[in-house]
């Protein structure tokens, strides 16, 4: 079918025509609703009329930036690699990704699970709600999912058709090359925070010549180094939670990157969230808790990626007998800490970004007292730099927890 | 056309229909010459009866190894990668490869000129013909296809469409992963060289797991990171030389690669025939020259892809005025130094693979008194082990040179 931008009515009949969907509502009458704040989607909530509970969740993809409109275009293909990546990353671990009922490439369209009884993680954590299960799900989540499509898992060839079904979501990689990599740190349009032009502390980052090369380092990793399959866009806006489930949703920016840009992305994101607990809730409880929670992920991660390695012989790179057993676990863990001391960089990057560049985080941007945002900008800043900066000499997670306690 | 393996008789016929050809012979009759040892592919030379000078050179892959034959399967479509890295690489700068007149992706083959007044360098160099442009031309041929390919010159969409080109080439790939990272460096039915069962060097060589280790380093580099277009086969029988011309030929195990691979090969190439003069002929002259012209190829190489980038200030990596004068000038020194090492690296695997595993290279493997090509062996793999130990260490090209010849 013809790609068409559904709408509340077209929509309905759209979806009277797809078996699982039937199979799904029965005869109940449907109603769609139009949900969420998606910067590039429109999502709607589609119901029984007769019993309001079950319901299912359409995402559509249009050809421009929603939030902008038509005069900001963007090829809606990125909805065919959040489909695949949805596919993908489902076909590997079904429980943290919404049911799919239906998917459509030459639509831009998907048609998931409601996820009713749970929020996005940002929120949750913002209004310091503690998810018991968080760094059991997430870390089994990202170990994962790296590991799975990575060349320590595939063969040669298997590793070549992922790279071959994501090497073109192209927009959206360039749009994180632009944007979290270059354009927030320098005097640049899209850069919305309007203190930027008179804020010496902008002025400060953006002529700290030691951070900017080593961003750009981080920068040239991202864009050439195939490790594996990323979710590519893992902030806490991306999870949603409740007490017992955790789910990732919108893998749009989905590529074959460094291991660590997701978990990266994931440890700038709880940071952010336990700058905002310092600087405006002052919930010293809830920051210890995100302390904690953060050393749980990283080090749940790191020895769940090591069991699923241990649990394969061979691969693109292992051949079986190549090397003894002792000098394997060396070389496995050595590759971890690799991996850990990655993220850290690009946790840094991610995090300074999020204050001078276009799409802050609700957790700084979003304090609306002057004097306390500037507080939590310097404070996000510093740690920040300290985690670009050194991320390759960072040799522990409680290093990288002594870097965010001390900034406070 | 549908594929179809030609012989002399109906390659005539086949060319006959293509007007490219038919204006370079006019109504010349034609004669087909088989050629050339080719391990993996038929080539032919079609000469004029009435004017023997004009000739065309004809590739023709076949779905399986030649050497071994039908039942070692291997995919004709390697022809295919073959035939648009030619494109690609003549493109950018025709003058180091020979002139296409006709390629066909279905029929596995290619039709281009005839190389007849130059020699295959390995062949010269066992000679001791001493190329004096040599090293003006590999390093400006090397730093142009690294450069024109890579993410420092192109934007983000020209490099997916790069790798998208590429990436299916699996098959060449993968015998590079296996016979040059993993085979040679253990028990492996693949491994050729008839001492090994009962060799205390190949044994010492399969137990070093310090080297092993590193290697397996240096192969997870060749299999994820995505520097440039590589020929991925540059050693000196992909060279076709004479005093005045240097033709780089036989891009079939072209990708998307490491930048410091094809340096590498054949920088382990131009160690080979040095220990081949130390160890067989004794020519110290030429040793020297090999030498010089080793120092030239890195110090060049460097210089003149250095001039390439400074040449260009946008890419997908750079947005102009991200970084200052002084900090660019810094971070891309640092980053073609990083080239340098990572090269060595890759020379070293290069070189101990040639050792004990298949497809020796006729500099070592070749020669016939048993103690001389042990004393070659041994003296190989010296350099490739402190290649590979020491290649992030190594900070100039003089330290390259102290190493093969303290290896003596």
């Amino acid at each position: 079918m013809d790609y068409k931008k559904l709408d509340k009515t077209t929509l309905i009949e759209y979806l009277s025509n797809i078996a699982k969907i039937k199979s799904y509502f029965g005869s109940d009458d449907l109603i769609a609703q139009e949900i969420g704040d998606g910067n590039l989607n429109y999502v709607y909530k589609i119901s029984s009329v007769q019993n309001p509970q079950k319901a299912l969740i359409v995402k559509q993809a249009v050809p421009y930036l929603r939030c902008v409109g038509e005069e900001f275009p963007l090829g809606r293909e990125r909805m065919t690699y959040e489909i695949r990546a949805l596919q993908k990353f489902y076909n590997i671990l079904p429980s943290f990704i919404p049911n799919l009922y239906h998917t459509s490439e030459d639509m831009s369209l998907v048609v998931m699970e409601y996820l009713g009884n749970h929020v996005i993680m940002r929120k949750g954590l913002m209004d310091g709600v503690k998810y018991k299960n968080f760094s059991e799900h997430i870390s089994t989540y990202m170990s994962a999912m790296l590991f799975y499509t990575s060349s320590l898992y595939l063969c040669s060839s298997e590793k070549r058709v992922i790279i071959a079904q994501f090497n073109s979501n192209m927009e959206l990689c360039k749009l994180t090359e632009d944007l979290v990599f270059s354009f927030a740190f320098m005097e640049h349009e899209t850069n919305d925070n309007a203190n930027v032009k008179n804020n010496p502390e902008a002025q400060k980052l953006f002529a700290d010549m030691e951070f900017k090369e080593k961003v750009l380092e981080l920068k040239y990793r991202f864009m050439t180094q195939g490790d594996a399959l990323l979710h590519g866009d893992l902030h806490t806006g991306s999870i949603m939670i409740n007490e017992n489930e955790t789910y990732v949703i919108d893998p749009e920016f989905a590529f074959v990157g460094p291991f660590g840009f997701d978990i990266g992305a994931l440890l700038a994101n709880l940071v952010n969230n336990y700058i905002y607990h310092v600087v405006v809730t002052k919930d010293e409880d809830f920051q210890n808790w995100l302390l904690v929670t953060i050393k749980e992920v990283m080090e749940k991660f790191r020895d769940k990626f090591l069991n699923f390695w241990s649990e394969h012989k061979e691969s693109a790179l292992l051949v079986e007998g190549y090397l003894d057993n002792e000098t394997l676990v060396r070389y496995k863990e050595k590759f971890v800490k690799n991996i850990i001391k990655e993220s850290i960089g690009f946790a840094g990057c991610k995090m300074a970004r999020r204050v001078y560049g276009v799409a802050g985080v609700e957790e700084i941007r979003g304090i609306e007292d002057k004097n306390l945002r500037a507080e939590a900008e310097k404070m996000a800043l510093k740690i920040a730099r300290e985690f670009v900066i050194n991320y390759e000499k960072i040799n522990s997670v409680d290093e990288i927890l002594e870097i965010v306690k001390n900034a406070g």
